[in-house]
C-alpha cells in the first residue's frame, strides 16, 4: 500500500537557532528568570511590532546594510515600492519610536524592559545569528534623569546573571566624560580616533595602542603614554580617582566624569548578597563602547571563563532617546543582555545541567480501558490543585507506560486505586521513578516532593 | 540653546498591533495562563525560527499570496535570487518541518505547544492583522494516534479560556467521517461543493443552502433536504447518533464517524469543574472546517457574546503531518487559539478589568539623600524574599513621591525607619495606597496582603 513518496529534506537555515524541547525548556526558564528580575525592580514590559517603517530604521543611518525588508511574495510592482517595512535590528530604535508615539500616555521616569527577537541581514557564517533574542532594560525621563539609575541598571542585569548561574562575570564600567574630559585636558579635540585606539587595548595590547596613537593619530609620545596610562586604570573601588589625578590632567568635564563614576561604583556595590561571588565590578577606563551614542556611564560585561567570547551585556547613558521624533529631551540609561549569544554558548558547552523532555509532574497510568473516566477525573482534580498531570493515552502494558515516563523524564507515575474484581479495596499508589519507591497516596493532598 | 529640530512623526503601521504597558501586562498574564494550562497537561514548548525556506512555506501551495519574503536592504542582484526566505504564516507548516527534521530526537506521542507571532502579507485593512500571535497545541504519533487525544486537545483550550475569563464559549464539534460517510451513503462522490455549501449554513441559512445544493450542485431536492437535515443536527449529548440514524443513511465510514464523535463528546465531558458554566460543547454536524486537511474530528469555538466575530479557536485531526518531508506516517490532532484575535477584541471592548502601570508591590520612599544606601539595602533584602520593589530615585517632596506611586498604581509605599535627629527611634512604616492606612512594619517579614 505504502507508495514511495517524493521527500523534500528539511535543512536548518543558517543563523536562525532552533532547539529541541528539552533545551527550549531551559531557555523558557531563563526568560522567566530574567523577566522576574526586571520586574522585581519595578520595570514594565513592552513589545513592539517586529517591523518598523524603513524611515524609522534608517533614521540614524549606519546600520542600513543589515536590515531585512519585507516584500509580499506576489506583490505587484507598484505595491512593492510602496511597502517600506523592515524587521527591527535592535530594540532601541523601536523603543525610541514607541516613547515618542505614546509620549502622552506614559508616566516618567518610564522604566521599561523588552525581550524580543531582532534580525540582522548578515551573510550566513558560523556563529553569526541572523535572528536572536535581546533583553533590554532602560529608564528614560523628561529633561533630566537622576544618576541613581546608572547604578540600578547594571545591578538588574547582574542579579539576573547571578540567578541564571552562568558562572562568574566581570562588569567593566567607565564614564565617557572621564575619557573625553581627559583628552580635552590634553588639548585633543578630535577624540574619535583616540577613543577607537584606546577601545582596542584589550585586543591589541599597550604597545600597539601607543604605536597607533603616535603613528596613526600623530600624538606626541608623551601624550600617547598618558592616554595609555588612563586606559590602564582598573580598580574595584574608587581608587581610580586618585590614579587619574596622578596623571596630572584637569578639567571640569573630567571632574564631573570622575564624580559620576565614583557614585555609580559606590552605589552599585560589590557586596550585594544576591550576586556575591558571581560578579566583579571594575572601573575600567579603557571602556568606551566605540562610537555609540553614549554620553556618560558605559558598561560592558564578560564571562570570566571566556572573556574572549566578547560582551554578553552592554549599555550606558544617552543624552536623548527620541529626538528624531519628538521635541522633548528624553535622557536615559539602558543595558542589554544578549540572551541568544549567552544561551547558545551554554548549549554548545553542554552547561545547561539536567534536561527533561516533559513538563509533567506525574503520569497517571491507564491499565484498563474502564478506568479512563476515573483517570480523567483524577487528572482534573490534580490540575485544579496546580499540578501538571499527563494521562496515559491507551491501556497498554504497564512496562510500556513506565518506559514512557522514564523516557520523557516524568518524575512520578500514579497507579489508580479502586475495588478489584475480588471486591478488595486497593489504595491509590504513586511511584517515584528516580528511587523506584512506591507507596499509597491520597489524590486530594499528594504533592511531588519539592 | 534648544534649536528647533526636524521632527519625523512616528505613525502606527496598520495591521501590526502595539499596546501600552498596562495592556501588555494583561497580555503577558494571558500568555502565562495559556502556557501554564498547556503544561498542566504535559505539553512541551517549542519555538521555530520566524522564517522558513520558501520551498517549505510553499510546499502545500494555496496560501502563497500571503507570504512576506525577506530581502537584505542593500543586497546585490545575485544574492537576492538566492535569499529564498519567508516569514511563517502559521505554526503548522513550521511544526511539520520541525517534526521531520528532529524526528530521531523526539519521543512519541509528541505533545507540543507553540506560541509565536505569525505574519500574513495582507493589504492594510481595518481589523486585519498582518502580525499576530497564535497559540497552537498538537499531539502527533507514529502510524496511529489514540482517539483519547481528540477529547484532550479541546479540553486544554477550554480550560485556558475558562481561566482567562473571556466569558461563555461554545465549542462545536463534528467529525469529517460523519459528513463524508453520509454523502457516500447518498451516492455523492464529489463531496467538495456539498461540504462548502453546508459549511455556510450559519451564514446564509437553510433555504439558501438547499438552493445551492439543488441549483449549484444539482442534487435532487430530496437528497438536498437530507443533507440539510444532517447539517441541522445539534446536540450537547450523544443524541445526535439517533438523529442521524433517523435520516436513514448507512455506511461503514458514517458508523465510524458517529462512534468517534460520540467517544470524543463523552470524554470531553460537559461537567468539567474548571470550565463549569463557561463552556458549552455541542455536536454540530454542519461544522466541516472548509477545505482544510482534516480527516476526522473537527472543532470550532466562538464567544457566546459575539458568535459573529468568528472562530477564536479551531482545529481537528489530520492524517499525516509531515509527509512532504519524511517517509513516516505522523497522524495528529491539534487546536489553535487565536490570541491576538481574542485579546484585541477584549482591549477594544474595554473588558480587561483594572490596569496597572507598574509591576512593583511596594515603592521605598527616599526622603533624605543620606538614606539612599539604607533604602537600597532594604530593597535588596525584600527582592531576595521575592517581592517586587521599586526604590524612589531622588529625595524629592513626599507628596511628589506618593503621587508617583498613585499614578503608577503601586499599591504600597514604604517609609524608612531609623534614628531621628533628636535620637528617637522611629519604626519602618508601610502605607496602603488604596485605604490610606499606614502602620509599622518589619522589613524582614512584611508581605503585601494577598
Amino acid at each position: 500500500m505504502a507508495e514511495k513518496r517524493k521527500i523534500l529534506r528539511p535543512k536548518p537555515v543558517s543563523g536562525f537557532p532552533e532547539y529541541l524541547p528539552e533545551v527550549r525548556m531551559v531557555e523558557q526558564r531563563w526568560l522567566d528568570t530574567i523577566r522576574a528580575t526586571f520586574e522585581s525592580y519595578g520595570f514594565v514590559n513592552i513589545e513592539t511590532p517586529s517591523v518598523e517603517a524603513l524611515e524609522v530604521l534608517e533614521a540614524k543611518g549606519a546600520t542600513d546594510k543589515e536590515i531585512y525588508t519585507l516584500t509580499r511574495l506576489h506583490a505587484e510592482e507598484a505595491e512593492e515600492a510602496d511597502a517600506r517595512l523592515g524587521l527591527h535590528f535592535d530594540l532601541t530604535v523601536p523603543f525610541a519610536r514607541y516613547a515618542a508615539q505614546h509620549f502622552n500616555d506614559l508616566d516618567f521616569p518610564f522604566k521599561r524592559y523588552q525581550m524580543q527577537r531582532v534580525w540582522r541581514g548578515e551573510r550566513p557564517q558560523a556563529g553569526r545569528f541572523r535572528e536572536f533574542t535581546q533583553c533590554d532594560v532602560d529608564v528614560i525621563n523628561v529633561d533630566a534623569l537622576p544618576l541613581h539609575f546608572d547604578a540600578e541598571l547594571p545591578a538588574v542585569v547582574l542579579d539576573a546573571l547571578a540567578r541564571l548561574q552562568v558562572g562568574a562575570v566581570t562588569l567593566q564600567i567607565s564614564n565617557r566624560k572621564v575619557l573625553t574630559g581627559f583628552l580635552a585636558g590634553l588639548g585633543i579635540t578630535d577624540t574619535g580616533p583616540v577613543v577607537r585606539a584606546i577601545d582596542k587595548l584589550d585586543k591589541i595590547g599597550p604597545e600597539a595602542v601607543v604605536a597607533e596613537l603616535v603613528d596613526g593619530v600623530h600624538l606626541p609620545i608623551e601624550t600617547a603614554q598618558r592616554c595609555l596610562g588612563l586606559a590602564q586604570i582598573r580598580t574595584t573601588d574608587t581608587g581610580f580617582v586618585d590614579q587619574v589625578r596622578a596623571l596630572d590632567v584637569t578639567g571640569e568635564v573630567l571632574d564631573q566624569g570622575l564624580e559620576e563614576l565614583a557614585f555609580v561604583l559606590e552605589h552599585l556595590g560589590q557586596a550585594d548578597p544576591v550576586r556575591a561571588g558571581t560578579a566583579t565590578v571594575v572601573a575600567d577606563l579603557s571602556i568606551a563602547r566605540g562610537l555609540d551614542y553614549y554620553s556618560g556611564t558605559v558598561y560592558e560585561g564578560r564571562l570570566d571563563a571566556a572573556p574572549g567570547y566578547g560582551a554578553i551585556t552592554a549599555g550606558g547613558r544617552y543624552q536623548d532617546l527620541a529626538g528624531t521624533y519628538i521635541n522633548k529631551s528624553l535622557p536615559g540609561v539602558g543595558i542589554s543582555l544578549g540572551l541568544t549569544r549567552l544561551f547558545s554558548r551554554m548549549v554548545s558547552e553542554g552547561a545547561l545541567g539536567p534536561l527533561r523532555k516533559s513538563t509533567a509532574d506525574v503520569l497517571i497510568l491507564l491499565l484498563k480501558e474502564e478506568q479512563r473516566s476515573e483517570a480523567a477525573s483524577l487528572a482534573r482534580q490534580m490540575r485544579a490543585r496546580g499540578l501538571r498531570v499527563e494521562q496515559y493515552h491507551a491501556p497498554q502494558k504497564m512496562q510500556r507506560q513506565l518506559g514512557y515516563a522514564a523516557k520523557k523524564g516524568i518524575p512520578h507515575v500514579w497507579f489508580l486505586g479502586g475495588t478489584s474484581s475480588t471486591g478488595e479495596e486497593k489504595p491509590h499508589e504513586v511511584k517515584d521513578m528516580a528511587t523506584g519507591d512506591q507507596r499509597p497516596a491520597d489524590p486530594m493532598t499528594w504533592l511531588p516532593p519539592a
